[in-house]
């Protein structure tokens, strides 16, 4: 039996020890791995190999993903999708691993209700911004190397008298901001799934700046859009002099943090184990509570992820 | 009402944004927040003070703790200990928040006991050995403090064709030592609570060698006290040039990662409301399948924690 | 005698163990040192006081500036020089070392020639930018951190089959964005001092790109404020989606390296020992061909800095 | 014409970028490189191939060196020696740079004396133990990751009030141990190079102590064997708990710093234009006062480096 490994969308430190793991493990099972490069774009254009221990050697500590990713239009087209099929087909790829996120989750919809091909979704996506599960692999090192990037803010920012509002990833979802401001000690931030008051911050800010305290440090969300906004507000009603960082792609890459490793192997292991398990498959793994699930992917692509209560609760410092 | 923090025992990454916290939180609950400086040793020869939250301004990134640590023989004397509760009376002191592992937590029992103080523990080690609880501050940061320093080994390892074996802290415990082997994919881990087959392994190991294998990354727990056995071993049986590398102290130091001080956050907001709002607490604070449960303190201190399945079944990597 | 040390200008880091060698060095040749907070307007407000050892203590790991800095219009006036000489005048101090870049400068030049204080500039700023010397203090750290953040970004772009545009820090100077070029490998480094032909480049490019070329790294100086150019030229004409990423604020910040904190003490000994030694000093201390010199400061403040023939001799890679 | 390029003795840091420009450089040159693997080793058992682009792709980041290298007690063997020589013949092999310390220029010497062979030595050792160079590859990042483990082993110590001992490598030399004690403000530091008299550090010690000093923290160079005995002296005399920390190998690894990767770009430049435009060659490059130098193998063998005075003048601090 073959099974299939493949990423899709945005990468994520961890995607490689989740190779690594998947390789390692398909063969102790007993199986056949294979490789599809460069995500829905490669399976299409056939982009398909057997995996070997000797490709995964020594990338337990990469960043990104050896076997590339991307984002494809053409996939939407049932002409291709027909053609993805087939292609797994020829190598006698039965089940298909996917690490990705939201949109790579509808795919392996697609392809199991179409042609009845096993797929495990692993949640895979810095946003951590999928329904059903706590955790999606290379959040914790996108908030690692976010935190390193925020000590280095705030060096110059003590050093100045100056706010400095740091933009971070996260598409529609404030998680990353939120979990940074916490930890970081920031004083503002401002994400899409809570309200921004300006008049409380700013009463108790401009009390503060008065009695002297030398700088603000503000995150916000990208997903808000409210970056250059929070800006002119701390310039004018606040009167600190401010500057901008938008973080972008740093926070995709680095070696991946234990946390990232760890998790990456349980997924992949939850995932073939269940492969290999059952009859029909067409799941998505999850985190939840100290425990791994398996969610049926239909109910994961339909429900919206919400940040927890102890995050946004926590998040009302200035109130 | 005043309310008082300590460290006690080895220090670990995290204990300063627990410190911050408790700052914080106090305050916010409208009560008065204490430091303890030195530990049981401070707590003696009365080393208190009222904290200001210009005390813990800027902490949340250093590793150590700003009120210090200590081992205390004397508070094994029941004189010491009615000195260290005078102490505490002086003060107004009726509720202490213990940062520490295993050994703290008998002082606190003894204070409650004899003399009805509040207590409640945050388990804080390295060596993640406390009972009732997945986790210990200050383990994820040695974690990847840790695994930077394998990351160096294993770039000279593999240009040298060697063997290393690298000893990780942990006391009694493997836990460091067996999520080190799996996160960074040694081939070889020596922990307590596993019986490690030179048989077995050595057959893998020498029919791999003899295949091109470059390199050996072994990883022994300190409390097996077999670093140098392996090492000759590697070098006899295995034939490889062996060096050992002990990790020591660095593993306890570092900037607190984001895990460590939310994880922190949590402990120190838990400890608190529960000091708040029960009349007599003897409580230490876990962490169990993603929930946060008070313990008895009795209870923590009878029971002997073991690693979780999960990881030890992976660790038969050469079987 | 009273010495002052005061920052001036951006900020960088190498000037926390510039300040502690400072009060050290001057306690040791029995004098007494002094600190100016927040730079031109601290001095021109008085915020003087004499320096303690206490004071820097463990800040040599410190990104930032402990007695922070600022850019002050007000010192234009020469109503302002004076109450700012006579500030000085007030703490006797005779002699001022100032930690900054060409605006310093051009401040020390005025208060010794006005009124006669002996004044050192050092040369400090990531933009290495200043005219005699090969060296500014922060340059070191900082091209170190770009190349962490250029690291992760080249995880990602080479998953993805993507270009990235990576703009750095120099202000008119290409210094950094040269020498990250060439350390990190990039194809495409355009700064002031280099014309930037897109017709070469893109000839190679393109066929690189056709024969499976994954990734494109350009480099830019925002100094060219050509970012944006160069992106729509890589979409265009080389047929790559390509993300721009402004490092921003995080090049300033940052533990110093080992490099920045020798060349912090060095360049401040050989500052206090030149105020001891002579009568009327109005030097700039610099670092040429290995040695430390030091400089009229008028003559620095004429001059022109230009980047070293062997970088940019390298640039020419796609040629 | 073939050049080759080697690693011999202990690796560095920088190695990977030195392999990277030497195939660069060499086909830009018009002519072929060779990889000779695992060092005199290999080049006796014939591990050589022609190097290609795609080999050197992606590894400026990686420690250690991709080509390998070892130590060879059978090159001190005539017999041995002219296989060597024959298997460069085999490729038309005529020049030959190699990255490595002391050991490896006399193996140089032999194969330039003996066979003719035109060789280039590039000081790569962490220990920059060099005759004729003040800086030798890989000392750079060997340096901040040295200051990075001291800063956690700083962190523990204040804690705890205690006195650590941080063993640094450097074989007989001092240097490594010389700049880290004086970067990272330890108070004591035992090099080979200079007597370290327990009376005088001792007096100052004790009443710093006193005065409510919270931690030492002592570097010692391997070469000077006396670890143990620091420890000792300081629990008994100064009456400090005292910790010891052998670094180790975590000191050889690590992705090279920005100055490690820009100067071996100039070592391997130097030499391999050294190769092309001089007959005979048998020379290692050196760097002095700001130049690259080409100095007689020879001289080199028969000198020994010293630590300059700048270095060892400043490391009075307890005089």
């Amino acid at each position: 039996m073959g099974l299939a490994i493949m990423c899709s969308g945005g990468d994520a430190p961890g995607m490689n020890p989740a190779i690594k793991k998947f390789v390692d493990y398909v063969y102790k099972s007993h199986q056949i791995p294979y490789f599809i490069y460069d995500g829905l774009e490669g399976l299409i254009d056939g982009n398909i190999k057997q995996a070997q221990h000797h490709d995964v050697a020594g990338i337990l500590h990469n960043g990104g993903a050896i076997i590339g990713s991307s984002r494809s239009k053409r996939f939407y087209d049932y002409k291709y999708r027909k053609i993805a099929f087939e292609n797994l087909n020829k190598y006698g790829i039965t089940g298909l691993v996917v690490l990705g996120g939201d949109g790579s989750y509808n795919a392996l919809e697609r392809l199991n209700s179409e042609f009845g091909i096993d797929c495990i979704g692993i949640p895979s996506t810095i946003d951590n911004d999928i329904y059903g599960t706590e955790y999606c692999l290379g959040v914790d090192t996108a908030l690692n190397v976010i935190r390193s990037a925020v000590d280095n803010i705030r060096d110059t920012a003590s050093t100045f008298k100056r706010a400095f509002v740091v933009e971070v990833m996260g598409r529609e979802c404030g998680y990353l901001a939120a979990v940074t401001a916490l930890s970081s000690g920031a004083e503002i931030c401002v994400i899409p799934e809570m309200c921004f008051n300006k008049d409380i911050a700013g009463y108790t800010l401009k009390k503060e700046v008065k009695a002297g305290r030398r700088y603000i440090l503000a995150i916000a969300a990208e997903g808000c859009n409210r970056t250059q906004e929070i800006k002119e507000w701390l310039e004018k009603d606040i009167g600190m002099e401010t500057r901008i960082t938008v973080l972008g792609h740093i926070q995709r890459g680095g070696n991946p943090t234990v946390k990232d490793r760890m998790m990456a192997f349980e997924f992949v292991v939850r995932g073939i184990d269940l492969l290999r398990s059952k009859q029909k498959v067409h799941h998505a793994i999850g985190y939840q509570k100290g425990e791994f699930i398996a969610m049926d992917i239909h109910e994961v692509n339909d429900g919206k992820y919400t940040i927890p209560s102890e995050i946004t609760r926590d998040l009302h410092f200035l109130d």
